[in-house]
């Protein structure tokens, strides 16, 4: 069944609020195997409301709009659509009942154009609102119409509520949609995207979606059918990708570089302490964003200043004029010592230049994380690009990386 | 001039993403007096795009498309909007140039598919791309088209940077917008509002916009109309705010508080220095955020452990077994302590209860935040409200408001 969601609010075209409606509702038809095709956001403004509607009709079998159902004179989303299908607008005695008692209970004045929102497109199923005050509805004239209102705290209840069941009955179970996302780090997404070519060129079913953000890359495995084959075709491409690319692969769906690395270091009783200079804390403010975290993170010290990097982690005189402080040499000493200080299993540093500016003659990306634990020391040399924002996040996401990597291998991942 | 904003990209519709961009765009449309009338979103689809093209120029001057602009097969935005109005794609030597150093720079190989992100509209001018490799462009053909890359962090600059100065050719000036946003912190929306209620209830031009955000809270004010005539408006409105509430200011526009916060800082030629504990490195990763900030920022320990605060700040047993480590003495040993270790001017700590769970018989969102310098210690109790994630935000804010607080009085701002 094609889909497409109409967001009906000036709000929005005014930038005032986030049409998340859309997002939400879109995961949850993809889910019961409803296709959404478009998204559209629209005024409260009648004419452009109803040329929306003839676009929508022209295309789609399900039309789902959302907002434009309160009491003020610019909620015109079911008028219009009443209009629209050529059908009149009724009251329904139960919600208006609801209004009613809502009413009484708060103590306020019940006002007339109150009332509007207990009005429904007559022969509509009505979708009681348990959060709000205007009632849901779906509408069947050639196509599906649902009426939904705009809060995400009256809209969501009441899509988990009346719209699922509604729609279940309309589109049967043959055809479920099945989504596995899986997450990689340290490839890009061209280069992910040349290791699977074949696999993107030739895919029907699962279908895969590629999608890279903030230096990690998600490919989105979508396969539609019956619910238990579903899970088959998705294992068996899942693992074809992994065959290719699963040295990158670091967790599923909506996990995180972080909660995965949290996770690994709790469940091997291990502790990790940072030295930060060029992250300035944002390692351990990210891995202490985690409920918890006092179980396996102890602590660290942010050597921004050279002299702290002397006085508090001693490092030694020698490294400071033989190599810098932006050098491997300097990453191993850090990290060793911030280990012993706080005396955890792992030490962490991270030491580079964030720029703008080049620093000890090293250029703005230039970037050393060492690792060190009872057996040794690691160091890996990064030449980030970007921003000085972009550098620092890379920087802490590629350490809590070699972090998990290094905790979930035996030796140290020396390269 | 009517607008509308296209979205392109499958992970709109699958609800894997917000339409986060259309939100920015019109916010921004809206302040530089262009009318958005219609969002769109629509899949990696060829013909789907195209169909939502045609309706676009029939009603619409301007059509921002954002998104599609990536390296791989699905990614066909520029290649479906050349073909629509019949225009070739052509290579651009100058980002062709970008991307090449970017990936000589990052030590990645290159690949054929990456090129595509220095392909442009033949005729169109070019956006350069600051934060990452898809070039932006505008074409007119009867319409006028820019195309703007998906992710927000490359997406805004250039809207910033580029598209406005652009656009501002092509609306005019007889009656400019001219905006100018108020920061405060440390006062609600709500009492703000009140106390310039009168203000907000007789606006007309200049226009009073309030919104809140991250504990902040700003008043935008907009004024139509000959921009000398704006511009005194504008003075006269912010002056009268400003007797009412400007103890609660700290800047303008896109101003920071750490910025604002790092340049008193610079200015006054004072270091500092931080313990946290609550914040777990948050703190110094947002100082250090501000390029030059080694010029006032020294480092931190992150005292996450209890025994890093014994072994590393010194934070007595006393103070440990009478009051705990979420007190305000505990609070005003590490602020002490961490300024004597790392010879700062300013000390600054953080202590507290993120939660989920209660410490010390303390509930999550009691914090302490502790500041020291040469003529004595100050602390300040909070208790805060929200998810781990906002305490330990709000806690930051906190601290950085009062550390400003601190550093433009003379005394030490006792409560």
């Amino acid at each position: 069944m094609k889909a497409e969601i109409i967001a009906v609010g000036s709000e929005l075209l005014l930038g005032q609020i986030t049409n998340s409606n859309a997002r939400y509702l879109s995961e949850k038809m993809t889910e019961v195997g409803v296709d959404v095709y478009f998204h559209t956001a629209v005024g409260d403004n009648r004419e452009r409301l109803l040329s929306v509607l003839d676009v929508a009709v022209s295309r789609s079998d399900l039309i789902i709009l959302t907002g434009g159902l309160g009491p003020t004179k610019d909620d015109l989303t079911r008028e219009t659509v009443a209009d629209f299908i050529g059908k009149s607008v009724v009251m329904h005695p139960e919600s208006l009942a609801h209004l009613e008692s809502y009413f009484q209970k708060s103590g306020r004045p019940m006002t007339e154009n109150n009332k509007k929102q207990a009005a429904i497109i007559e022969g509509a199923e009505v979708f009681p609102n348990r959060n709000g005050l205007a009632c849901g509805m779906a509408v069947n004239f050639k196509k599906t119409f649902i009426l939904l209102p705009g809060p995400p705290k009256e809209l969501e209840p009441m899509v988990e509520k009346e719209v699922l069941p509604y729609l279940s009955v309309l589109t049967g179970s043959e055809n479920v949609i099945s989504s596995r996302v899986l997450r990689f780090f340290g490839i890009g997404e061209s280069r992910l995207a040349e290791e699977i070519d074949d696999l993107i060129e030739n895919q029907n079913n699962p279908t895969i979606a590629p999608l890279a953000s903030d230096g990690e890359v998600t490919l989105r495995l979508t396969a539609k059918g019956d619910p238990e084959q579903n899970i088959l075709l998705l294992d068996s491409l899942e693992e074809k990708i992994m065959s290719r690319a699963g040295t990158f692969f670091y967790g599923y769906d909506n996990s995180s570089l972080t909660g995965v690395t949290a996770e690994a270091l709790s469940k091997r009783l291990q502790t990790v302490a940072c030295a930060e200079s060029l992250t300035g804390g944002r390692f351990g403010s990210m891995l202490t964003s985690v409920p918890g975290s006092s179980s396996f993170y102890k602590g660290g010290v942010i050597c921004y200043d050279a002299k702290v990097k002397q006085t508090v982690l001693k490092v030694s005189e020698e490294t400071f004029s033989k190599h810098g402080t932006v050098s491997a040499r300097c990453a191993e000493e850090l990290a060793v010592n911030v280990r012993s200080l706080m005396n955890s299993t792992v030490g962490i540093s991270f030491t580079g230049v964030a720029g703008p500016d080049d620093l000890e003659g090293k250029e703005p990306g230039s970037v050393f994380i060492g690792i060190a634990d009872e057996s040794g020391t690691a160091v890996k040399e990064l030449s980030l690009a970007g921003s000085r924002r972009t550098i620092r996040e890379r920087a802490v996401k590629f350490g809590c990386w070699y972090l998990l990597k290094h905790i979930i291998s035996d030796e140290t991942t020396k390269e």
